[in-house]
């Protein structure tokens, strides 16, 4: 039943906020988007920048973090992190990415609309069990920038990684600020 | 009519074969999911890497290809095609994507599952006007490497973006191999 599961995923969502473990950035476009009767967040990242440390190609069970934050970056910040790295260490922009539970495909659809014409292109229904919506955009970053606390892509270029991932957050920001006036609209 | 659309479609992704306007790399695998009755591919790309010069952060509309292979490429090829820059010049790996319409919902969920099981993560239902499921992996490279022609990674920098593109390109390509070998078990 919608209502039963959608109460239940509520309360998870109210609990998880109590415990902060949702990005603070994002609770303003959670809040509006289960306050629709047909929609329900299951879990939520609101975009982040990250200095990774990886044993290997893209084995991130291994990784481990050495800075990680949810807005813009300075160069210094990155630099220091990336001073600490003993392995292969990456420079990498995580999208925002929202899982919601819809009542229907219907209502899947309209929020897959929405989303799309925020510019959040990468959405689309994930599962047909709970209808569950991926509202997800392109805005990646994932390069390798040292070896071993060394800089690999010279400082000019770390210049240049810092602020494209700047950008690509602001832009992926932008675009969930976009989705939630959309949303807004459709508010009686 | 389901049978009337996915005639015309495969009408088109033979008529597109013949003036080599499909990937050939890709070609087994399209044939074989369109050999299905429940499917027909409608776009497709095998994945490639690119040198492109670009007037601003992200603005594709007026990029220029300097380089574009689908298949691995040498420091040597990008360098020469960096060379001619005259912008910001981005190395570029865009991942295979395929757009596959489906018979209905059941149908379309079944090579989400098997899509999925490929590795290729984000698999997802697009569109529900022609169940059009669009797969797509996470491999993704897009960095900008040069301006006005001058390296801004240095050579040892831009030595690891190279063989990263091409480590994300072999990845994305094994992952239509399984999506292929897993679509093969489902013929009788």
């Amino acid at each position: 039943m919608w209502s039963e599961f959608r109460r239940r995923k509520l309360e998870g969502y109210i609990e998880a906020k109590e415990k902060n473990e949702v990005d603070e950035d994002i609770i303003p476009l959670l809040d509006l988007i289960n306050s629709f009767e047909d929609f329900v967040t299951l879990s939520s990242c609101s975009g982040r920048i990250a200095v990774m440390d990886m044993p290997e190609f893209g084995d991130k069970v291994e990784a481990i973090f050495l800075g990680k934050w949810h807005r813009y970056v300075s160069f210094d910040e990155v630099f220091e992190a990336i001073k600490r790295g003993k392995q292969t260490t990456w420079l990498i922009m995580f999208p925002p990415i929202i899982h919601v539970a819809c009542k229907d495909l219907q209502s899947a659809e309209r929020l897959m609309a929405i989303a799309n014409n925020a510019g959040l292109r990468r959405s689309g229904l994930i599962s047909l069990k709970n209808n569950v919506v991926e509202i997800n955009s392109l805005e990646r970053l994932e390069v390798p920038v040292a070896v071993k606390g060394k800089v690999i892509v010279g400082e000019e270029g770390l210049k240049v990684m810092v602020e494209f991932a700047n950008k690509k957050l602001k832009r992926s920001k932008e675009k969930l600020k976009r989705l939630y006036e959309l949303l807004l609209q459709l508010k009686p």
